[in-house]
């Protein structure tokens, strides 16, 4: 077994206790009571605690590994994490600065002459940014950005209150809001409060610092408990945004506190002393029982998020009703609401979803934050049940509708991630602000906790998700330590090397995922061919494996064709081009002179794998491998004919074009032009 | 010539003392001191004024007939008009009532205790519905509905301040509101004052009435003109929501003070002291030049009425930059904005137009007011040139994307007419109510003035725009007394005999409009061929008539498959079904028992034309043609089918069904059930 500690009652409140000296708050009374702190519950030491700290979740059957067990060298996420590191990370702070979200905190402590300045969840800002930096540190330090998070958690705590409250915008004139039925609906702030803790967390697990987890828990036990919840003269919770219910339940993690626990099952059951119109529960996926949703829908982020809450809730508890309804709104993302590159999120209206098989491309919402709650939600589903269909949405968002969010120079950002584009309406689609900055840290965030995302353990050995080169150093759930070493061009190329090494010959199961878009894979261990891989499922290779054991795996990656289910009306008769884990789409700016790219189609009437040519290019976007396919183009352009016209079976004329497909992940990196990712195919 | 009268100074003044008197407001100073009142327009009687009185617009080529020249009788609009004043009109006032419109104007002079209730626009439902009454009032006296429009103009004018100025919004303590710049945008003051200016007009010239008609010139000449426009200390006019600039253009035609045309133009040009961030000027489509404009962009209603005053504006002055911008805008519209409905605003959001070629159908808005603003718009655009493609889209709209917004009975109404339709999301897209109860209104008054849009004369002529069982009881342009009659069975059948009778025999030319959709017309005049008829042109029969002559047209109403420009991603691998004028949709409970709608394709493999089977239910819906074609379902549901999957060239299985199609103006009258117009063509 690992090196465990458990967290003893005096070891929680001595922290906290010099936590409070240095944010000069008085230790409340409840903090040296007793409460629900149940002594069966261990914890990790911070050092090896993973993403999520699911060891002890008695229904969860996949464990993560801690951040830093993971080490991702060069390669795809290898220059994407640098980059994020290097530039995005610190630019993003300089921004938040610019922006008075530094001040907001300052000025309360009268350090800054400034107003209060950007919207109710300007707060969170400041946390997601400071959780990027915190999973940044959990892969190597980084002084300068550890002394900027060290100062930041020094100016948030100061500004706590001894109620534990701690929140920049409802402060002076609008204190007396606070929780006021509609500021629960629209001011966010249990929102900031759940980044706080998420933010709190990570810098704890970077760390062992706890002055923000121990300010998390003041605000909860000291603010938030007492007051707020079921029963008694409590006041009634509406989580106006969802995101303190997977924040809960992951301090619960932390703290081993059940009530934290079961005030994340209150707020997911709604209370019904709130009223809302119809339309409100549907719009902020909360206020009702999460177990009586039948499908997704309103604000994306906020569906997801609550996904993700719902999910922690069900790894810990085993309720049913969770399980049920969580499976029956996954079949709805994956069978009639999520975009080819796993974005959500069909509507800008509301910043959500659509109706069933509503996935318009041009006016696509997908947000960046919905790819990355879709993403976690579905790590969430993978920790539950280690069925490699959740891991395959995990990879499709990850590489695809969450990575188009961020530019490659790591400086831009997009909102939005639109599967079709138009330039002419004069928008530029990446920016390096938004007064609504919620995708940009969210991205950084993401990027830096890569490395926890590409193992688990079982009882029954390792699982691995995702593919690049990486080194593992961990240990079984036995206690056998355990190397394990990628080497891979991975996804410009489906062979991977994977080194086995545990600290001496041991018997378990090394579960290989076989991706579900993969074809004709080929393993062999130390060269010896293993049947069975299957795609969409995890290839369970039971042996004793010894150190240096080799496995070698070949996944086909020919390009594939897609097409949608027809009832997607904004997808009939088109196709969209996948290569690995990648969608590709077709830019303006690298289709032959004089070709507009809304009036060409593919040509695919013959067999059509066979006919993409692939070719690496070293230079462009960072590295790409470019894909060519014969198109066509009508001789009338479609722009100058009319709107509308007789229907004539005879198939217009038309002249071959070649035409040249990239990642989607890649687009608008050059210049805003034309852009789709679904091309219509040629009449035959 | 017809008997004309020049409405001089003096007869003005003293309808404007009588209606003083009425309204207990002392005459103000400035109705008795000069203006810009040029002595060489002239007027028609009252009882002889059309929709727009551009008799004597210098650049209108047709003039209109006035609606009581018209006199529809039994047949498509006979029903529909009948259903309008019967059911549709008294219902909307007691709903008018219930939702205190009126105690809105009562509690101003102490006659209701109710608070304000409604919108900021709530004064423009009023004024619509008393216009409704005033259109349906010059196709003959309805007593009781005169006397309940006599009260309410008598109760508006009572609220009228010495000012001018009357709205029963900014009153109290919103008074110091009014008109202040942001108000300006979003309070429609202007707006309420164009649709009373509409009303008063309209119910002068149904009665001789001039109350309501001095209490808008008073609103005008009194508050608006001495301190509102361009030069000096008067302030700047911002146009949030178009619509006074074609009221004022028609109060001009009116009354020929050209200070009301100059207004109008100011407010078109925009005034730059008023500032409004870009996308301001985009949604409110005012504030900058309208001669800036290059295509139509945000909220529909409000480019579309803003079109009709340029247009308008046009009409009175011949400026060639507003006539190049209304071809531009005119063209984005046929060619990349409208719905083949005739309705336009692609989305939700902002009420608005999409991008070119945005035109999704399920999620449509396609709000009833801006299809009828286009069809408004389109009748300025036909007197401008007397170009049939005018005509064509004033038909395409009133038959299909209008006539779909009020239910068969009469008493429920769409706001918005998508074009494709799944009702398991819980709307019921038909309601008797809206609290912004635009549409209903807006669609009565277009019912009840629609004889003025049968016809027009021109100094050549006069000219047939809609067929319908009416007969014309008017004049050509030299005065010479002229009837006509149609009999018809339109747009079931496509013959029409029309018999021209002038006074005497009078060589002249009938323009007869041949329809785009037309094919294979048949002209006969009394009995003999006539050639040269052209689909989309009016056909110019020019001779000598004498009472009694008969024109015989045949129109070929074959069944037309309709495909969209391949840009339109949303009709893309679709057809649209079209008889005559009317635009056909599917509707779930037509079509076999368990053949789900969005499973279904239509089979033109072969020939399609001939493939339609035509029958006449007089019992169903009112009465339609309802058309079958041979359409197949996939034996698996796309239902039940992956989102995404492998494209495959085989076709999949499918077996034949019969589709039934019916006229989508009568959609959801039944139920509210699963409806498409766009639908599949079966991939051979």
């Amino acid at each position: 077994m690992p090196k465990r500690s458990q967290i003893s009652r005096r070891q929680f409140v001595g922290s906290a206790l010099s936590a409070a000296t240095v944010s000069s708050v008085p230790i409340p009374n409840f903090l040296l009571s007793s409460w629900g702190y149940s002594p069966n519950t261990s914890s990790l030491d911070w050092k090896d605690e993973g993403i999520l700290l699911v060891d002890k979740s008695p229904y969860a059957k996949l464990h993560n590994v801690p951040v830093r067990a993971v080490t991702i060298s060069q390669g795809f996420w290898g220059a994407r994490r640098q980059t994020n590191v290097d530039k995005s990370i610190p630019s993003m702070e300089r921004l938040l600065e610019s922006n008075g979200r530094m001040n907001n905190f300052l000025r309360l402590v009268g350090k800054s002459d400034a107003a209060q300045r950007g919207p109710v969840y300007a707060d969170s800002d400041v946390y997601k940014w400071t959780e990027a930096v915190a999973f940044a540190l959990q892969s190597g330090d980084r002084p300068e950005l550890h002394a900027l998070a060290d100062k930041i958690i020094k100016e948030v705590v100061e500004v706590q209150e001894p109620s534990g409250y701690l929140n920049t915008y409802y402060v002076g004139e609008r204190a007396k809001d606070r929780m006021a039925p509609d500021v629960q609906r629209w001011g966010h702030e249990l929102y900031n409060l759940g980044h706080m803790i998420q933010c709190a967390i990570a810098f704890y697990r970077a760390t062992g610092d706890r002055t923000l987890l121990d300010a998390s828990i003041h605000f909860v036990d000291g603010y938030l408990l007492p007051n707020f919840g079921q029963g008694g003269d409590k006041k009634p919770i509406l989580s106006g945004h969802p995101e303190i219910e997977l924040a809960l339940i992951e301090l619960y993690r932390t703290t081993g506190d059940k009530r934290h626990l079961e005030l994340a099952g209150y707020i997911l059951q709604g209370d019904d002393r709130i009223k809302l119109p119809q339309r409100g529960y549907v719009y902020h996926f909360s206020g009702i029982p999460f177990t009586s949703r039948t499908h997704l829908e309103g604000h994306a982020v906020r569906a997801m998020y609550a996904c993700c809450g719902a999910t922690d809730y069900y790894l810990e508890t085993g309720d049913q009703s969770y399980w049920k309804t969580l499976n029956l709104l996954w079949d709805d993302l994956v069978s009639a609401q999520m975009y080819v590159t796993g974005g959500v999120g069909a509507r800008s209206q509301g910043e959500a979803f659509g109706d069933s098989y509503e996935l318009p491309n041009s006016t696509a919402y997908g947000e960046s934050c919905a790819a990355i709650g879709n993403m976690m939600w579905n790590w969430r589903m993978l920790a539950a049940t280690g069925d490699a269909r959740y891991a395959d949405v995990v990879e499709r968002a990850l590489y695809n509708g969450i990575n188009s969010g961020m530019s490659l120079d790591g400086t831009l950002y997009c909102y939005r991630n639109p599967l079709g584009f138009d330039p002419s309406g004069g928008d530029q689609i990446r920016h390096p602000w938004y007064d609504t900055t919620c995708c940009p840290p969210n991205l950084e965030r993401t990027f830096a906790s890569l490395p926890g995302y590409f193992y688990s353990t079982s009882k029954a050995g390792l699982y691995l998700h995702l593919y690049d080169n990486a080194q593992l150093d961990w240990h079984l759930e036995d206690g056998t330590g355990l190397k394990v070493v990628q080497k891979t061009n991975y996804p410009w190329d489906g062979a991977a090397e994977i080194t086995v090494t545990p600290a001496k010959p041991a018997e378990f199961t090394f579960y290989l995922r076989i991706p579900g878009w993969s074809d004709g894979t080929q393993v062999t261990i130390n060269g010896k061919p293993v049947s069975g891989a299957t795609p969409g499922q995890y290839l369970a290779l039971r042996r004793r494996w010894s150190p240096g054991d080799l496995i070698d795996v070949k996944f086909g990656m020919t390009p594939q064709v897609i097409e949608a289910n027809p009832r997607v009306v904004d997808d009939y008769g088109r196709v969209a081009v996948q290569r690995g884990p990648l969608v590709y789409c077709l830019e303006q700016l690298d289709q032959p002179e004089g070709v507009p790219l809304f009036d060409v189609s593919l040509d695919i009437r013959h067999e059509p794998s066979s006919k993409f040519h692939e070719e690496f290019h070293g230079d462009l976007l960072g590295g790409i491998v470019v894909l060519k396919h014969m198109g066509a183009i009508y001789e009338k352009s479609a722009s100058h004919s009319a709107l509308y016209r007789p229907y004539t079976a005879d198939v217009p004329k038309a002249k071959q074009v070649e035409l040249r497909f990239v990642p989607y992940y890649a687009w608008a990196n050059r210049a805003a032009t034309p852009m789709q990712v679904w091309t219509p195919i040629l009449r035959s």
